[in-house]
Order: structure tokens, then C-alpha cells, then sequence
């Protein structure tokens, strides 16, 4: 059995995998040939089985692959290079699934200038928070330092209305159902199933929820604009 | 009264408003002078007032642009021109409050390809959700597009464990609780406060909030995962 046997957690006979040209991954997945080429340059799409001179033919891993390159790079909106780290990690099948989901959280964390004053007060105050609530987030970890930047932003913008000793203070209430969502959601990683799979779901699954919670919350502050601002 | 003594929706005495050169602007923003000599031949920062051949001061008005400036492009991630789109908008003394927030929730809006059946089905879903909730949303606002980018990538990621008819039903639930955050979120911009003030606050809000908001989610990720995935 190869790795293209196995499909979400089940086991498909292999005559149902499907073999194709370039022009066929571009039409299944809907991305362009040039971009599929581009991917392939740069190391994000594995190269295919070379079948002549100047063909290769490509399969459901590689349309899998496809579409986890796209939600990194336009929904995660990664670089290059970040997007190529976190796809390292998803193909190390020597690095076990929960280090290879922290190298990839790390690489989808901005890169920012996080020198100064205000920013190492703000890391601080999030080392108290994550210990407050014992979450199991590695002490290095960028994430905390995705919410310093928040810290650090809310302050400077004066959007806590008046100055507070500890702004994570704020979010000790919604941890319960954030860690609560966040459990549902790793449930939901197919078992069994491969390795790179499991990977690649709980990746995507971070990036492509958040961009569905973020436009959802965007939507209800355009309706509580309206309802505050505008006539009905 | 200038724009310079409402602060906060305060009124505070002019003695106590700043007059500085760039170098203090600089130092009271953390923002290096070289940026924001960019900020300023980009539009981004209104040139400040003349006092000599290449000298100007600066004021409370350009701290706060500046802190809002790079909360759009390090927090929000915005390209040069979108910031500059969101800015007009908060600068248009004739645009009514809402309509800058639509101007600058459009703006912040990545830009993506969205052609192709897959995303004009999940547009279509998307325009049922909003009626089906009765979301004062524009009909032509882009944040219906981010809403609908993220429906196509869970599908097309197969995040959904199996295939449902309509994606964001698994959303409605959600609703009350996310417009009942928002109205309390939008309550809290300043009254009576100028309305370059109130527009700024609610832009930032939703930029800075929303890095706060995912870097907890993706906390409660790491956590789960490493519940799920690794030794305690």
C-alpha cells in the first residue's frame, strides 16, 4: 500500500485513484497551469512521475497538496518561504504530528519587528496568561507573541476605553469555549489515517477557520454598525 | 476648539496637547523616523506644520495616525494603497460614520481571485446566511467574498469530515453570540467624540481585536493538540 491508498481516513482501492496530466490537476483544482508550474519551481508541489521528455503525470496527492499550498498563500496569506516550512514539516514523517503542527503554527505568525519596552511587557503579560490557564503552548512559541502584538495594539489604539494593569485579563472568560472549540476541532483530524494527512488537516483547519470566524465577526460589526450609526 | 482638544471623547485643555519635532514623534510612537518620513511621502501621515526650511512639528493628531497607520499595515496586514483607501475614508468629514466603516471594511478585504463556480456557489450560500439572519450587510460588501474564500477552502480541504449542502448552516448557530460581541464592541467608541475619532476606533477595533481573537483560537489549537497528540 502507498501513500496515495489511503484517502481521508479510508481505504480506497488504488484502481480509484486518479492519474492525470498537468492540464487535468489545473482543471480539478482549478488553478492555473503556469501557477501549478510556479508551485512546482519552488519546491510547494512535488514534482510528478516523469512519463516522457517534458510530461510527468500527477494524482490525488499531488491535488491535495494543490489545494493546502492555495489555503496557506491566499487564505493564510504565508509567504513563500513560510508556506515551504510548514509543508517541510507536514512531509517529515520523522517529526512526530504535535512538533510538526508547532513548526507549522510558527511559520503562519507574521513577522514583526517585536523589539522594545511595550512589546517585552506585553509577552509578559501573556506568559502570565498561558500559565493562568495552564494552556499547554510551548514557551517559545510565536503565537504569544501574535497576542503581544494584539496586547500592544489595543493599548496603543486606546480600545480599552480606559488604561487596564493586565489587558489579557480581558480574555480569561472566553478560554473555556475557546479551548473547548479548538478540542472539537482537532477531533475532527481523520484517524486513522496517514501521518502527512493528520498534519495537513489540523494546518489548514487553523487557517481556513479563522478566516471564516474573522469574516463572520466582521459581519456582525458591520450589522451593529448599522444598527448604531445608520437609519434602519 | 480644534480637532486637537477632543481626545478620547474628552475635552481636555490645549496646553496639554503635544507639540513635538519627528525625532519626539518618533520616540512617543516607537515608529523609527525613516518610517515615518515613508508614512508621510506615502499620504499615510499628514505633513505636519511648517517651522523652517525642512522642519515641522507634529502633534496628538499624528501620534494617533501613526498608531493607527501601523495597526493597518502590521496588525491588519494591509498593502500601502488599502491603508490609504481606509484612511480617505476616515478623513471624509461628509461620509456619515457607517459608510467610512463599509469604505474601510471593503479595503481590508484581501484581494483574491474569486472567479469560478465554486466561489459563486458559496457566494450564493453566503447571501442566504445574511438573509437568513437578517445581517444589515451590504449586498455588495467584500467581506461576503472572505466569508465565501473560506467556505470554498473548507470544502475544498475537506474540513468538513463529509459533504454538507450548505457550509455556513454549520455557522448559525454562532450568530446571537458573535452580533451580541460586536454590539458591545461597537458601544464602546467614544460619545461624544470627534467623528474622524469614532470612525478610527471602529476600524482599528475590528483589525486589532481580530489578531487578539485568532492568536487565542490558535493558542487553544496548540493546546488541544498537544491534549490529543502528545505525552501530558
Amino acid at each position: 500500500m502507498d501513500s496515495n491508498t489511503i484517502r481521508n481516513g479510508q481505504y480506497n482501492s488504488p484502481f480509484r485513484m486518479s492519474i492525470m496530466r498537468i492540464g487535468d490537476l489545473a482543471k480539478t483544482t482549478g488553478v492555473p497551469v503556469a501557477t501549478l508550474k510556479f508551485y512546482l519551481r519552488e519546491g510547494l508541489l512535488p514534482a510528478g512521475t516523469p512519463t516522457a521528455v517534458n510530461q510527468a503525470e500527477y494524482d490525488d496527492v499531488h491535488v491535495r497538496r494543490v489545494k493546502l499550498v492555495r489555503a496557506l498563500l491566499h487564505l493564510g496569506g504565508l509567504s513563500i518561504a513560510d508556506a515551504q516550512r510548514v509543508l517541510a514539516a507536514v512531509d517529515d514523517e520523522t517529526m512526530p504530528i504535535h512538533d510538526a503542527f508547532g513548526v507549522a503554527q510558527d511559520a503562519m505568525v507574521p513577522k514583526l519587528d517585536r523589539s522594545g519596552t511595550r512589546y517585552a511587557d506585553a509577552l509578559a503579560e501573556v506568559d502570565r496568561f498561558v500559565r493562568r490557564h495552564q494552556l499547554r503552548v510551548r514557551p517559545g512559541a510565536a503565537v504569544r507573541g501574535m497576542l503581544a502584538d494584539a496586547v500592544v495594539g489595543l493599548a496603543e489604539c486606546d480600545l480599552l476605553g480606559e488604561p487596564v494593569t493586565d489587558t489579557c485579563e480581558l480574555f480569561d472568560a472566553m478560554v473555556p469555549a475557546m479551548v473547548e472549540q479548538a478540542e472539537r476541532e482537532v477531533a475532527t483530524t481523520p484517524h486513522p489515517a496517514l501521518r502527512a494527512q493528520q498534519v495537513e488537516h489540523t494546518v489548514v483547519g487553523t487557517v481556513v477557520f479563522e478566516v471564516a470566524y474573522a469574516a463572520l465577526r466582521r459581519m456582525a460589526l458591520e450589522h451593529a454598525s448599522a444598527q448604531r450609526w445608520s437609519a434602519p
